[in-house]
Formats: structure tokens, sequence, C-alpha cells
């Protein structure tokens, strides 16, 4: 069994959410693994700065300013601040970017009709999977940063739910023998019939409830990049993959992903 | 063998310097471990930020705003650029603070005539040798920033030289058999006779010559710590202790602290 757990912005932004999650994370009693993106702290800095940041339809672009941020922010501050939380609740938290013992290979986003900058896009080929599973042997827990390299020196920002996207995928398939869970947890229980009614909770979602969901509009906007990478990750041997409220880590509150 | 090496603000502030000492370090062809300051470069961010650096007889208060800052800047920026252009070199660097695997835990400076702030001071009791020992069994090259924590939550400003000489301590206590060498690196060839005049380079320095060379005034200001700390560090058991120019690692161009 290995749990793989990926937070975002609406927890790493809150400092007690933080900690309460990080709490419940420790708790967990099997290997686990912990991705983390960057929430509005590299705005923040870039804002503190001056400098405005830059987006195409939502995404971030990456220049070189920004990418100086995110790097202090993300693989400096956040990083090592969720590992100290954690080494105080009894958790050996060790963390690292994907240049550290090349755990995360990139290659820089190709130049289309837009220039994302200093983007690295991720690939399960691209995941150390023995660095993981030599930490992973040595009782670590892995605390990983949305940042990549491309293996020539250049550090890429890359997004954070598909880093553990693919790490949970290559870590299936590098041992068929072992149960890998992805959980992405955020500030909702999960995928709700009515996102304003938390009782709504829907327990489980198979690709035939999912197309529903899409066609009834239920499902829509930003859950849906997440829910086609959620089946896509179970299609690549992942076991079990998740959407849980932060808070309610080690709870059955979620809503699980299934093949069938 | 393990060879321990340390750079500071001198080199890491030239990017150009930077990267011809990592090339020469990753040619090093025994287990090795890299210890790096901060250099100008959480200065530099805190005045972009219109934050004053305190400092009290140059030595830097660390408040709140300055912790964020030595931790983005020392954690993040350095040490993953450090990482990267490492791993482009073909060398398994995989950087650490003294938060991940609990590597260096500190306790915060007392307050006395002055409180020094999120600073922490380390004793080689707190360096886990066992997580380096087996990160190097691994193959892997530990690059460590100078910021620890308290085991508490708290990360914690330290000196750098400090951490250089307490892991080389420490390693070299926790297995005899072992021939530890520590290497200062810097902007000079060594101690020199004439700061003005490389060819003035003192080859090997014992206690007699120590205490010749500082009633000459020869040796002064910064470097009586520096080398205070290095004929403690022999006493604890290193085998060598060496002061050498960043660009010339490697060669035997140096000036080595002797016990005898």
């Amino acid at each position: 069994m290995l749990h793989i757990y990926k937070i975002g912005g609406g927890i790493l932004d809150k400092l007690e959410q933080l900690r309460i999650f990080l709490e419940r994370f420790a708790e967990i009693q099997a290997p686990k693994i912990l991705i983390h993106g960057g929430g509005r702290s590299a705005d923040e800095l870039l804002q503190r700065l001056s400098i405005e940041p830059k987006k195409y339809e939502g995404k971030r672009i990456t220049d070189e300013h920004t990418l100086r941020a995110v790097v202090q922010c993300y693989a400096g501050e956040l990083n090592k601040q969720t590992v100290a939380m954690l080494q105080a609740a009894n958790c050996d938290a060790l963390g690292l970017s994907g240049a550290d013992g090349n755990l995360l290979r990139t290659q820089r986003r190709a130049v289309g009709a837009i220039d994302y900058g200093f983007v690295g896009d991720l690939l399960p080929s691209g995941v150390n999977v023995r660095l993981l599973q030599n930490l992973l042997d040595l009782g670590i827990v892995p605390v990983i940063c949305a940042i990549t390299h491309d293996g020539k020196g250049q550090l890429l920002n890359t997004n954070a739910d598909s880093i553990a996207a693919n790490v949970a995928v290559a870590m299936a398939q590098a041992d068929s023998s072992r149960a890998v869970t992805l959980t992405y947890c955020f500030d909702k229980k999960g995928v709700l019939r009515d996102v304003h009614d938390d009782s709504t909770l829907i327990a489980k979602i198979n690709r035939d409830d999912y197309a529903r969901l899409r066609s009834q509009g239920i499902v829509a906007d930003g859950m849906i990049p997440k829910l086609d990478s959620a089946f896509a990750t179970i299609e690549g041997g992942v076991q079990s993959v998740s959407l849980q409220h932060a808070l309610l880590v080690g709870s059955e509150v979620r809503t699980e992903i299934r093949a069938l």
C-alpha cells in the first residue's frame, strides 16, 4: 500500500488549516507521499516586488521573475515550512523538488500560439521511482513541490495535479503488486450534486456516472480536467483516486473515482 | 573517505564562478557533501521588498521577515539552482535543509544582551548522521543549506561554517575508520602571508604556526574564528581541514590546517 496526497492553494494559504491537515496526514500509518502546489504565495511575493503576474486564460506564464519567485516560495518557504511542521508531528518528512535526486525530469513546454515560459510537462517516465522507493524504504515521507528540472540545469514550473497523477502512475507501474491510492485534498468534501450543499456529496463516480454528471452540468469547469486526469490515472494502474476535504483526511468522507 | 566542502557568498553570488566550482566538485570521485551559505541573495531580496536588513556588529539579526527571505533564498533558489546545475554535471545531488529528514536540529539562540531572532546554534549531536550515511550509501550527494529547525516546527537561520564543522565532526565520530576531510572554499587561495600576494600562500598551519601567525598579525579579523573552528574540528576527529579557492577545488593548492 502506498498513499499519495496532493494539497493545493485552498489549504496552503491558510496556516491553521494546513497545520490540522498535516497533523492528520502525519497520523496515517502507511508509506505515503505528499505533493503540494503553491497557492497564492508566489503571486503575493511578485506583488510585493511590484512584478505583475502574467496569465493567459487563467494559466500562469512563468517568465524569469516568476520562476525565481515560484522556486523561492514553493521549493523554499512552503516546502520547508511543511516539512518542519511534519517533523514536529513526528513524521519523518523530507522535502524535494524535481531536481533533487533527479526526481522529476521534464521538458520545457514547446512554444505554440502562446509561450508559457519556464514550464515543464511531466510524463510517468520522468519520475525517478527508484529514489522514491529508496526513501520510502528508509521510512522517509517525501514532500514534493511543483518545481521540476530539465536535466540541463534549468528549473521549470510544473502543475502539481499533474505531478501527483504521474507519480502515482509511475509508482503503480513500477510494482504491480502494490496498491497505490491518490487523494486530491481541497476545500470541498468531494464532488457535490449541489456545490453549495455539503450533504449532496457523491461517494463514487465511474465512467458512466461521469458522462451523466457532465451532461447534467453537475461536473463542469475546473472539475472536468481534474476528473479526466483521475480516470486516466486509474487506467494507468492506480487502484483508487479520491477527492477529499483536506481537513477530513483519514476519514471515509470523499468522492472516489472508480474504473467500474 | 568522505569529502565535505563548504562554499560561501564570494562564490554563490557569481553564477559563472559557481558553475565552474560545481563542475569541478562534480568530478571528485569519492563520497562527498556540499554545504552552502547564502551570500547576498537574502539581503538583495529584503532590499527589493524595502525591508532594511538588521545587523549587530556585522552579525545578521533574523527577524520574521528576514527568516522568510533566507528560507526562500537559501533553501529555495540557491539550493535548487545548485542541485539542478550539479545534476546537469552528472552529479546525483539532493538538496536538504536541516528540517528535511530531521537532518540538523538546533535550539534557538538564547536572548542575551542582544536578541539575534530566529537563529539556531548547532552541535555535532544535532546532526542526523544516519540520514547522511543512508543517502551517501545510495550514491547521493547531499547539498545542505544553512537553514535548520528546532523540532517543534520552527525553522532557524544557522551559520554555514558552523554547520560544515559540526557535520564533519559528527561524521568522523560516527565511524572512526573513515577519514573525513573538510574544505572551506572561498575567493582566496588559502591563508596568505601577504593578503594582496597570491604567491605567499601558506601550505600548512599547525597550532604553533597559528600562534605565531596571530602574534605577527598575519592571521587577523575574520580569519581568527575560521581557524579557531578549523582546529576544533581537527581535534573533533576530522582528518584534514583546508582553506581553498573555490575555482581550485580538486587541486593541491590550499592551506591545510593540521593538528601537529
